[in-house]
């Protein structure tokens, strides 16, 4: 971590800091993931991984729009409306989160269940929250830059989408559409926004500011899987109230301890 | 839980079903407090769980000053009022943020870290701050009833006080100092803000968001122990830029796992 005192970074050197930062908390460091991408889940796991995550699907809308609202920049904001669109789509069942639904009944969850939010753990909840609650009070630059975990997304996509496929008969190419998709959507996205956020964080306040927002976006997704780490794989401990996997030879709610 | 097309329930019955919330998901239940209070935990890890409550003790009078900035009963402001007064004393190095800064010093933390917030879980984060963003932004009835976990806390206190000075030979009767105030404190808060809430929950939708409210609160003073657990204890998953305790037998970072 740069001195507060240091003088500002140029564009690049800003750049390689942002990409540092990927490098060392982007959540695909995260156990959690090396387990779902080798095929060492079970299906109740996948399951609460996927109905987790679909609060996180559900809220980046809101998300995008508080950004559209605090934006003075028709280009701003027409360039962002974009992501409105890929997630929401121009018609039922169309977009990014009906897409995640798709995923959610591959794995065997009932839509009306995921859609219910019952059996959210609330780690998912607070931290998903916390990213739109900072999209909606920091500064509009910090707001953008908490975008920029999109930097690293295409790689972990990718893994992803090659792992489980391979590894999890419950999951084929269908149920995948929603990444495939987001191999094209999300570089499109963060291209803009890297530029967006170089050509206008000049000072060292307001690298600094853009420096935390991206470690602070990857602290909520780091801690969405240290949530469903804690809960579903090591030590197993549900949360009062939270989803409990089925035990697939038993039909009965499986104890992870 | 009740079915939403039930009759509404006499106060004694919202009592007990307040109560019951309690018994089955306050987080005296949680397995952390079982080691906190049985000597089980390393030096290391009782700072973490002191440096981490912090963040919780500090947020406390901002929750409670949105709260009394939503109310139009002087009764309830004035009320409320004795709170922030608890928290922030008259005077610096007084009230209750004080006396946790008091506990933090005695199990060996720097004063000016923990101020600091460096190495704050961001689990911890996300659920502190949604209870303030809940105060904020639900009913004045769910607000106050948000509060209602005090109901359960004189149990754990005590159980809490005696475990630590019979387990630690680094918590001192002055470390506990926070705790034996709030024992009289807690009943005195709760005994107001329950009635004020059986006397206003009169129909059904009413009586739901007051018990939802109240396993709302139970859930973020829970899922602050599963992120502590997580990082701490099983598997001892400290998260990209969390505090990592000192290993006391080589003064080096020590690492659970």
């Amino acid at each position: 971590m740069r001195a507060k005192t240091s003088a500002a970074l140029n564009r690049s050197e800003l750049e390689e800091e942002l990409r540092a930062i990927g490098r060392r908390r982007y959540h695909d460091r995260h156990p959690f993931h090396e387990l779902l991408h080798n095929g060492q889940l079970g299906r109740g796991q996948v399951q609460a991984w996927a109905l987790n995550r679909f609060y996180y699907q559900r809220s980046i809308p809101k998300k995008d729009a508080a950004l559209i609202s605090r934006a003075d920049s028709a280009e701003l904001r027409r360039v962002w409306r974009q992501r409105l669109a890929d997630h929401d789509g121009d018609e039922p069942g169309h977009g990014g989160i009906a897409r995640w639904l798709n995923l959610c009944a591959a794995v065997g969850l009932e839509r009306r269940k995921v859609e219910s939010l019952d059996g959210l753990l609330p780690a998912t909840r607070f931290a998903v929250d916390a990213y739109v609650h900072f999209v909606r009070e920091k500064s509009l630059l910090e707001a953008v830059a908490s975008s920029l975990t999109e930097l690293f997304a295409p790689d972990i996509i990718a893994d992803r989408m090659r792992g489980m496929l391979a590894h999890y008969d419950f999951v084929s190419n269908e149920a995948m559409a929603y990444f495939d998709r987001r191999l094209t959507e999300a570089p499109r996205d963060v291209d803009f926004a890297l530029e967006w956020v170089l050509e206008r964080a000049e000072t060292v306040e307001q690298q600094e500011s853009v420096l935390d927002a991206l470690r602070f976006k990857c602290d909520v997704l780091w801690a969405q899987l240290d949530a469903l780490y804690h809960a579903y794989v090591d030590p197993g401990h549900i949360p009062p109230g939270a989803f409990a996997p089925q035990d697939e030879s038993t039909d009965r709610p499986r104890r992870y301890r």
